[in-house]
This record gives structure tokens, sequence and C-alpha cells, in this order.
């Protein structure tokens, strides 16, 4: 267990554009507060409507970039190929090992919203255990290692959790904001489509106002959070 | 919404010992990390097999004092007698008005506990929200208030709510479990029928295994926390 | 159970306002679709922390009337002094017979909002069973009415119960927005404390981005609907 | 989204009989209400007790003839050994951009019930997300279908979900009841074991009583239904 | 804790068929297997649409001695008009004293349906826990009695609890059914509006064909089960 | 299903210490009631931290023989890389076939503790599905056999299902106890990381303290109970 403030965070995305739409402020956030940031993206969004993977693989460095996260890229099967495997699982668990870090971002385990976005979820929750135990002998090699917490974000309201523990992270300073929205932008291919930007400014406004702030993000812990006092609990989003 | 760290706590117990049993632990935690802490009593324990009123108010006066808490006296009916009303839910909001605490610790709403237990946590609920309302006229000359959040515990496992955003604080310091420990056995009157401390000391044990500390208590929110950071969630329960 | 299409809705609202920020562009979708619709307003909002009982009022006849419905007044005790009462239940009761709707509208029961909303919409649940019984002696004189639906709505979004049968209606069309918009607008008096406009909106524009329509809102239904062919149900919210 | 009435039915059974057992009486309203619906069934019913291969199909064809369907066979592994993987999910997207329907039906996701009803469930509700995506591989030469509703029926009572929107259908007419009991009938092989007839008719007569009804079907509803106005909404099942 | 097989059965109803229809069966096999069994009926059905306070009174006698059980009337504010209080509460709590049942049956607390019903199991589950506080001054006089279990009925389906221990009673032997079936049919009045005696008995044959038996009624225990063994757990429902 | 008392037991576990420390105190409690037990442990343990497959697998049969349980084991693919497939399920159902036990004890099928123990659990619970069907090819030679009930147990409190029909058994007695917590610490491999021991012995201490036992275990059953009177029901665990 992380025992010092300065973790690391490690997120995960079934495809490029996932962790900004599902949780890019709070990426901002965490950069612009100086925490290390690393990004592991699944897929390259081959099987979308539109942009080529070699699009989606520029646009997702550029807003890692805006971001202020590095990034890498696996392979799970290809974009809506994902299917749920020790083997990947256990590439995953490596990579926790390799980058040790306090808190991982995965998409929830929903399973009502895109098929890789709960499979990832759930690979990486299982990954997170595997990266534990001493004796697994594809992770040899490389030192076990607990992770602090895993938080589940949502790339969609329909796919926010109704049963683990709920919270929401405020993102409304404005270098925040612009450094979120820019990230979001930078997935140009996608704006063809849907309304990605707007739903996701949308969501975090009403989440915002439900709290008295200006934009916030909800988070979900895949572990019950233990704290040292009540200190950090004084603040609900209780306002109406 | 409390802005600094220096907010009070305000803790409402249906009976002499139900604050020390169902939360003692993180009172010491706070106490002896300075916060001011009030509790408010609502009944002498006048039903209960054991105990005469006033020995009760005694034990509960020596059990606040060893938590390092100021303790009032009001009455919602007798013990096994609480109604929900209006009128009590007012005073309940006066005392909130002039305590103005930032966070309020109250029985959980389980129905399928002591009866009186889910009334206060209703009771305690409402009186949260219309301490806030300005043209509410039983409150008037006392300004209106907003605390940060509204805290349950639970009196005993049955009553830990399934529903809520659940968490635990960690109160496995020495002295936070000497003091919690010495509150729950000046309610010498009670320790006659049912083995209470045991049952609160064997559920933190349970609590802190589950986590990898000493001992811990869980407390479930009323409101959606907020929070600026990743920082204060990067420590999970997930030991086993 | 109502046979024809021709049947009126009555709606409840605890204060002066919740209908319309719950619900009010259904309300204008049914009126400007030809159908009949009164409101029953259970208070004057005397406890707000602005506006006065007669501005109230005024803002809440005037929304009625932007909304093409017809309102009266009654009384449960006085804003933030609703409790909940047979005798009360029965006055509900006696306005279900005598309007005789087929559907009905109310708050939503879920406990954690302004505590007279989930109790306005505990009366009106039980209203609408109590209106049914052929001997309650205090109903007399007026024939008994089985309502079709009692629907309930959420005046802020931690309102929505998470354990009904959920579905949303499509609010889009500009001159069903512009009655809403302006409807809520009528309540001028409150705009000084909360987003409560902009909250709605937004509310209604992320339901609408999930469906894929400018503007949604959701309801809740108390009985299970009951089709006769699958034609209703083949459009479905989700778009993401 | 189908933007008329004239929408078809697409309907997904594991076993021979699965349809029929689960909904019959629901293909049978639409089919004599005249729309067009066909029957995907997954496996010739090899693992059961009675009946041959060759029989289950004979049946099959007969049971889908009595309710106006077509239908057609495919193979996802044989009765008793479904496995969910992506390639058969894109089998079965295919199946969709080829229909083209407005509404699926296929057995719910509940685990409890026969291993194969919940993964062809699963599979189905990944096939209509695939079968919108522009760039899937697979399905290239077949133009992308975004289906109106995903709609689960539950072959057993055990099996219907509790968290889904849910809503019945009444197929209280004497010549849907007679479509539906011949089609139930035709599956002569099954009527050794056990009183799947008896089952689903006194399932649909406790819901035909509950809404005051002959007969009634439940469906739960994947997607959030969308609605244009609340009249297609003035009928509940509350009549007790 | 009753330590003996020789426990009495004290089972409360709101209206004077209540217990029939909700779980008369249950009832026959318990008093045709030797048990002693009362009733309390907590109204006189003045409500109802059909029959009068005297010939409901009349039909209620008749049923429970088809049962085999002993009856007795209290009145809890009127048909129709039941509201919780602790008086009331206490009331119960004095006939639990009296009677000292191993086991008490009550309708169950879920909101939904008639009014009074919820409202009694509410009374009845906090009498149970009075009936056990030696101090309660309005029951003195009486030994404290501690219950063995408290068991919900749901008078309709829509009454059946989701969240609670749920099991089901074989009550197949044709004599428990013919003395079930004759108890309904003894409320003769009920008879001319709703199908409740059909309502029953499908419902019980849909139970029954689940668990592979003639008739089955479901029940739902307030309390966690604590068994010595394993073996009164051996026979599930699972059949289909 | 069994229709006598005499029926056998087969527990399954995923690790050779699951079935002892997820309910040991149930099995020592059958046996030394006189039924035969079988255990299956489906790996050796052999991706743990501490402990050779030889030291665990010697550890188990030295923990099941103290349990006076046979033993034997089976493949799944090794521990910590279990993967759900039908033809693993077959092996189960075989075993299931041969054994013809009465009542089946699973691990949970909770998704967030190890992940080989929720894979079990839902192989386990479809092995009993199949095991059932009589034309399954690769079952030919064995009978079908449908078990009496599918319960789950527990490995660690994070794994215990809110779902499911929840009980306690039970195990005070100083036989049994002695037997359960020999069999714990006959894994001595596995108390160097962890205090398995000392978290199941303060759990069943907390079950009991609850039941008024000394110890207690709880289950949760995969299908509903179905009993013949409310004699076995007249227990119940609310003490507090």
């Amino acid at each position: 267990m992380p025992t010092t403030e300065n973790f690391s965070l490690l997120a995960f995305g079934a495809h490029p554009d996932d962790i900004e739409f599902g949780c890019g402020g709070v990426i901002a956030r965490e950069t612009l507060g100086g925490r290390s940031v690393s990004f592991v993206i699944c897929s390259r969004g081959e099987s979308a409507t539109h942009g080529t993977p070699a699009q989606r693989t520029r646009e997702a460095k550029r807003a890692a970039a805006l971001l202020g996260a590095t990034v890498e890229f696996t392979d799970l099967g290809g974009d809506a190929h994902f299917e749920v495997s020790v083997a990947r699982v256990l590439r995953l668990a490596r990579m926790i090992r390799r980058g040790r870090p306090g808190i991982v971002l995965a998409p929830s385990v929903v399973e009502n919203q895109h098929p890789d976005h709960a499979k990832l979820g759930r690979m990486v929750r299982d990954a997170a255990r595997l990266a534990r135990y001493g004796g697994v002998k594809e992770l040899r090699g490389l030192k076990p290692h607990a992770i602090g917490q895993l938080l589940f974000y949502a790339v969609t309201p329909g796919a926010e959790p109704g049963d683990l523990t709920r919270f929401v992270i405020d993102v409304s300073p404005p270098d925040i904001m612009r450094a979120w929205t820019a990230a979001m932008a930078a997935h140009a291919s996608q704006a063809a489509t849907r309304d990605y930007v707007e739903l996701q400014l949308t969501r975090a406004r009403l989440n915002g106002l439900r709290c008295g702030v200006e934009h916030a993000i909800p988070l979900f812990a895949d572990g019950l959070p233990v704290f040292n006092s009540l200190e950090p609990l004084a603040r609900s989003a209780r306002r109406f």
C-alpha cells in the first residue's frame, strides 16, 4: 500500500479516446498537481466508423500530451474484438508491476456499454489482483506490487455503476477544464458522428451543479476506501 | 460548506450508549486530533432492561468525557417511544444551527434495528435539510447553516446500509483504542445483558483485518463525497 | 382503467415550483397535444429563503398558465412542515375522485430530497389506492376512481429512484422547450439562490444527448406498465 | 432508429422451444397484427433428455409456422455447449444487419437459468452494439444498423431480471392464446419431462390476474424506453 | 429463543381476509401438524367496497375455524385508516408478550400494496423488538419475550419483498389445500369484486411448478435464519 | 431431489485451503454428525507467494483428514489461471454425476474476490445444471443427477453475496471448532503472509455474537429453499 503522497497513476483505456472522455478532467487535475500519470491504450479504434488506426494513434498521443500523461499502446484482440483471457490479464498485470502505481483507473465493468469497456474493466480488476501474488510464473522478474486503489470511470452515463462506492472529483479550475477540453477535441476524427465532447461537458456541468462547483466527474471505488480521519469527508455534493 | 479543516463535529445518539458503541473509535480519533466534538443524546435509556435513567445519564457523561466530547440531552418521546414529527425535527435543526458543525453523525436509517435508531437517523437527515432554509419560522433568530456532510454509523452490524457510499476509518493507534474501550466500558449497566463491547471490538477487528490495520470502523455517507484530487483515495480495504 | 386516449392528467407539487422544475416539459408536451392538465400545489413556499407566499402564489399561477394547466392550492401543514397522515391522504384522494385523471404525477418517494417531496409522493401513492375503495366514509358522495397509472417525477437528479421502471419523454420540439423554460423562469423569486433553471436544462440536455434528441425528461412508473403490443417500445435511449 | 411503425422483429432462441415458451404469446400478438417476425434458433436441443435433433427441428419449424414467423438455425457450439466469443457475436451481428429489425428479442442475461440462455442473451446484446459500428471488418458488405430496442424475455420465472425496466404485454385475445398454446404444444418431445406448457400458462394467467386481463407476458428493456408523450403509459398492472 | 419444537404461531392480518389470502396454506400446514395458531385481525374491513363489518367478522371467524386457528380482533384506526404510532406498536407488543409465540407472521413492509398492509408489517416488526425490552412501562406485568423469528407474507405478488431471505413452504397435501381453499371461500363478500381465490391458487400453483410440487407459498424472513446443520437445506425450488 | 436425510455433500475449492477457510466449520459439523463429505480441489496453489505445490497438496490432504472428508484434485488451468469453459464445466458435471451429492458447496460468484474463486463458483453452478440433462454426450455412461441444493460459501467477507438467500450455520460446539481450527492451521505455508485463521475466527465470532451463539458461518443458497413446515425456521440471528 502506498505510504506517501507521491504515488503515480496508471490509467487504462479500451479505445484511443476513452480515458479522455471518461475522466480526462481528473487526469488534468492530477498532472497539473504534479503527479506522474501513464496511459495504456488497448486498441487503435480500428472498428470505429470514422478515423484510421494511424490517425487515432496520433490523436491519442496528442491528447495524452495535452493532459501531461505518457502513453503506450497494447493489443487485446483489436477494437470490438476484446476477449477476456488469463494471458491478457497477465499482460496487464506485468504493466502494473512495471509501473508500480498507487492508483489504477479503468473503465467500469457495467456490462451494457461498449462490450470492450466492461471487458477491459474486468481484466484490469483481475490484473490488479494477480500483480500481488508472488508465485505467478509469467510475472517472474518483476517484483509483486499491491496497488492502493482501483477506481472505475464511466465513458458514458449509462456505464456508471449503481452498486459501488461513488464520489466526485471537482475539476472546475479553468486550467483543468482547458486541458481536458483540448484533449477531447484532439480526437477530431470522432467529432463527425456523435457529440461526445458536448455529452461529457454537459455531464460534468450537471455533476458540478449538484455539488455547487463548476464541473465535476464521478468515479467509483473497487475497494472500500480507508481514511485516517473524517477530514477528507467534510464536503458533500448535496446542494439541492 | 466548511472551507477550512477546523470544522466541528456533532454526533446524535438515540440512547446513552449508541454513539460510543457505533462509532466511539472515530470520535476518539477526531478529539485526539484536536477536533471539537459535541454529543446530543435523545433519551435516558429508560426502557432498557438494566440501568436507571440517572445511572445511564452518569455513564453517558463519563463516556463522553473519556472521549473528549461535550454532551447534552434532549427528549424525543422517551426510550422506545420515539416518533418522527416535524416539531422534533425542528428541535434538532435548531441544535445544528446553534453548533454549526461541518460533519454530523447519526445512526443509520436501516429500518430493522432498534426502532428508535432509524427514527433518529431520519429526523437528523431531515433536520440537516431544514437547517438550511431561510424562511422556517421556528428557526428564526439562528442563522441558516448548511452542514458539509452527514455520516451514518451503525450501532450493530445489521444496521449497516447496503445502498450508501461506504468507507472505513482506521482507529488502530493504541491511545484511540484505549479511549474507545474505556468509553464503552463506562456503560457498566449494559454489560449485564449483552456482550456489546465484545461485539464492537470483534467487528472493528474484522474490519481492521480486511484493511490490513489493527481496527477500523465503517461509516456511510448520506451525500456523495466531493474531493479536489485523488490523493485521499489512494488507500483501499482490499487486503485479502 | 381509462379506455380511451382522452384521459386527463393530475399533477401534484409540494412547493409552488416543483412540478415545473421536475417535469414541466412533459406538462407542456401534453397540453400542447390537447390534453387537459390540472395542478395541485400543496404549500405556498413559506419556508423558503426567498419569496413571500403571495409572490410564490402569483408565480405558480403564471407558470401554470404558461404551461396551459389549471392550478389549485391545498395545505398539508405548510412548507417544510408536511406530515404524512390518513386525513391528508384522504384529502388528496377526494381530489383524485373529483378529477378522475387517467395519469397522476407526483414527486418521487426517494427519501433523501427535500423532506416534503418524498412525503407528498407517499401520500399521493396512498391516495390513489384509497380513491378506489368503495367503503371509505370520508370519500362518500364521490364515485370511486381507479387511476390508470401513477408516475413519479424527480425535482432533482438525486431524487431519481433506482428501483422503479424508468423511461424518458422526448420534450425537444421548440414550442415545448419555450413553454417549459418560460414556466421555470416565472418563478423569479427562486432565481436568487440557486441555478434551478440551468440545473433542469442541463439535466434535460444530458438525457437528450443520451437518446439522440435535443431534450428529454425521465419519469418513473409506480405500476408495471401494460401494453397491447411492442409498437410503443421500439425506441430506446441507447445512443452511445 | 426506426421512424415508422412498420419495423420488423427478430427473436433469438437458444433451444428449439425457448422463444415459444418465453414469449410466444407476444410473437402471436405481433404477427396477428401484421408485423414481420423472424426467429433465429441457435441449437437443435441435442443435449436434452428427450427428442432427437431432427425431431426438435421439425417441431421448431412447425411452431414458428403456427406463430406466423420465419425460422432459421445457427450453431453456437451445440446445446449445453454455448461459449461466448467475439466470432459468434459477429455472426449474430451479421444477422441483425441482414434483417435490420426495429426490435430484437433475446433470453435474459440472468445467470442462474440454463447456462445457454444467459450466454445467448449476452451475445445478442453485444451483437446489437457491434452491428452499429462502421469499421468492423467481419461485417463489411452489410450496412451498419442500429436497432430500436432490445427486449429480454425470460424462459422461466427464475430468469426474470430484477434490475431492468419491466413491463407486460397483454396477450388475452383468444386467437393469440390459441396460436401460442398450439405453438408450445408443437414441441411434443418436451412434454415427457416437465410441465412447460402448464408453467407458462399459469405464469401468464398470474400476470393477467395482476393486470385485470386474461393473460399477460413480462418483458424487460435493455435500453431506457423513449416516448413522445404519456399516452402509451396510461395503463398499469396495479389491480390488487 | 424457543428451545423446543412446540412453539406456537401468532399471525397478524390488517383486514379480515389477509392472512387467509396471503398464507392460509401455511397456516393449515401448521395446524394440521398440531401447532397452536392464533390470529390477530386489526380491522373489520369497513372501508371495502363489499361486505359489512358484521359480515366480515363472521367470515373471518369461520375462516379461522376452518384453518384450526383462534382469532381475536383489535383496532388500529379502522380499515384504510391505519397510522403507525408507538401506542399501537405497544398494543401489539402486549399481544406478543401474552401469546409468547415462537414465530410471528405479518404482512410484508413493501410500501406499494394496500397502505394498511405495510403499516401493519412495520408495526409488528417494531412490536417484536419492544416486546423484548425489560423497562417499557406500558408492558409491565407481562414478562419480556423474544420471538424466534418474524416471517412476512405477501397478500399479493406485488408485495413480495425483493431484498429479504426468501423461501417457500410446500402446501401440496390435499387436506391442506382443501382447508386453505375453504378458508378463502369463507370470505364470500369479497368474491364479488376480484378474483382473489383464483389469484392465490394460481400463484401457489406457479410456485409449486417451480419447485416440482403441487402448490407452494413464499415467505420472507426478517431475521437471518440460523440452522444447526445443512440437513433442512437440502431441497431447492430449482426445477426448471 | 434427495428424499432422505442420508444425502452426501460435495465441496469444491479453487485452492488447497479455500474450503477450510470459507466453510470448514460447516464441514466439521456435517462429518461429526455422520455425513459423508468429499472435497474436490481445483489447483495446487502454485501461484501463491508461499508454499510449493507438493507442500500445499500435503497440507490439503491433512486438513481434509482432520475434517473427516475425502479429497481429490483436479486441474482447471492452474492457480490464478482458471478460465471458464464448457469442457471444464463438463468435467465438474461428471464429478457431480459420479458422487450424486444432495448438497454441493462452491465459492460464491461475487466477482471481486480472487478471480479463480468466482470462476469456479460459476463453473460449479453450470455443472450442477448440466449434470441433469440426459443428452449431454460427454456425460454418457453416468446417470443424470439433480442435486438438492447448491450453497455458496465466501472465502473472505468481501465475497459474501448481497443478493442471495443468506443464512448462518451454528458451529459453536467445541469439537467442531477444534476440528475446524486444526484444519485451518494445517495450511502452515499460508500462515507466513496473512492472518487467515484470525480473519475466519473473528468473522465466525462476529456472526456468532449476532446470533447469540459462540461461532457461526454464513452460507448462501443458489436455489430458493423449500420447506415442509415452519419448524426449521423458528430461530433467527436477530439478537441485538
